[in-house]
C-alpha cells in the first residue's frame, strides 16, 4: 500500500494521525497540490476528483476519501478501534465524525478556501480554475465555526472525548478542524473552556505531530 | 424505534429509501422544519445539531446523521448489502458515497439554501436565523453541480451504479442529490447520457417512491 499524501493539507493529516493511533506506518507519496500536481495526467489516474489523500492498495485499486481510507485500515488494523467497538458504538462515532466534518471542517475549509490568495479562483477543492472566492461566505463561514465550536463545547461538558469515553476518529476530525481554523484567523472561543482542555489533551498526544 | 422524519426533505428521504430497500417499516415522526419544529426544547434534546433524521434507538439513544443511521440499519438488517459486502468495497461504496455527498449533495443544498424565499437569514441547515443568504454561492453551486455530474456521468459509463455491480447507498445519494437539484432548477445536463440513463433505472426501483 502506499498513501497520496501532502504535508501541508488538513484532510492527509487526518489519515496520518489515524495510522499514527494505530502505531502503523505505510509510505507515501508526496503531492504538492499548491504547485498542481493534482491536476496531473497521472494523479487524474489515481483520483478524478484531484484531492488528496488517496490510498493505494497493492492490487492497484485506488481508495480516495479520508474516512473511506480510514474505515479500511481499521479493517486490517483493528487495534486500537478509532471507530467503535460494536454496531451502536459504531453508529455514535460515526454520528460525531460526520457532525465535526459537516459543521466544522467544512465550514473551516470554506474560510479558507475563500480567503487566501493561494485559491483565487479556485475556491472549491479538485478545481485547476472557474470558481472564484466570494468574499461574504469567509464571515459566515467563521460564524459557523464558532456555533460548531460552542456545540463541541457543550458535548464535552460531559464527555471525556468527542464521541464518548474513548478517543476516536471524531477526535481526529475535530482537532485537525481547530488548527485548519487557525488558517482563516479563528480560535476556540474564550467561553468554550471544555474545548480548549479537550485541545490540550490531543494536541499533547504523539499522533499530533503526524 | 422510531425515526424522527420530514416528508419535504432530502435527507431523511435517504434514509426511508434505504428502508425500502431492506424492506424494512418503522414507525416515523413528522418533524416540520418548514414551520421550524426542529428549534422546540423537546428536539433540541433528541438533536442539539436541529436536523432530521434521527432515529431513536429503544434504549433512547438518538442517532443523528443519515450515514451513521444507515450503518446501524445495515447492521440489524444485514441483506440485502448496501454498503458494501467486505472491507474493500465498504470503503469503494463509502468513497462514492461521500463523493456524492460533498461534491453533489452538499451543492444541491447550497442552492437551494441560498435561493428559496423559505430560507432567508437562514441559509445553513439547523440554524433559526443569522446566516443570510449569499446569492453569488448560488450559481457556483450550481456550476459545482455541473461538474459533478459529469464526473458522474464517467463513472457511470462502465458501471451498472454508482459504487460498481450493486445497487448500494452511493445511488441511494446520488439520487436523491439529482431530485433535490430539481429545486435549484438544475437537471442532468444533455451531455450526460449514462447518468440519464442510470437516473431512469433507479426512479423505476419501488423505493424511489418512499
Amino acid at each position: 500500500m502506499k498513501l497520496y499524501d501532502f504535508e501541508l493539507a488538513p484532510n492527509p493529516r487526518r489519515v496520518r494521525m489515524f495510522l499514527a493511533e494505530k502505531g502503523v506506518e505505510i509510505p507515501t507519496v508526496q503531492v504538492n497540490v499548491r504547485q498542481g500536481e493534482q491536476f496531473s495526467a497521472g494523479f487524474l489516474k489515481v483520483n478524478p476528483y484531484s484531492v488528496v489523500p488517496v490510498l493505494e492498495l497493492d492490487d492497484g485499486t485506488c481508495l480516495g476519501e479520508s474516512v473511506a481510507i480510514c474505515r479500511y485500515l481499521e479493517s486490517l488494523y483493528p487495534h486500537p478501534p478509532l471507530m467503535g467497538r460494536d454496531a451502536k458504538d459504531q453508529a455514535i462515532v460515526e454520528m460525531w465524525n460526520r457532525r465535526a466534518e459537516f459543521e466544522g471542517m467544512l465550514a473551516a475549509g470554506e474560510a479558507v478556501r475563500n480567503a487566501l490568495p493561494l485559491f483565487v479562483d479556485r475556491a472549491i477543492p479538485g478545481v485547476s480554475g472557474g470558481f472564484p472566492q466570494i468574499p461574504a461566505l469567509v464571515e459566515r463561514s467563521k460564524k459557523r465555526l464558532a456555533r460548531f465550536f460552542s456545540l463541541c463545547d457543550r458535548q464535552l461538558a460531559d464527555h471525556a472525548f468527542f464521541a464518548g469515553p474513548q478517543f476516536t476518529i471524531a477526535d481526529i476530525t475535530a482537532f485537525v478542524t481547530v488548527e485548519f481554523a487557525k488558517r482563516a484567523e479563528t480560535a476556540i472561543p474564550a467561553e468554550c473552556g471544555n474545548l480548549a482542555r479537550w485541545h490540550e489533551k490531543i494536541a499533547a498526544r504523539a499522533s499530533a505531530k503526524a
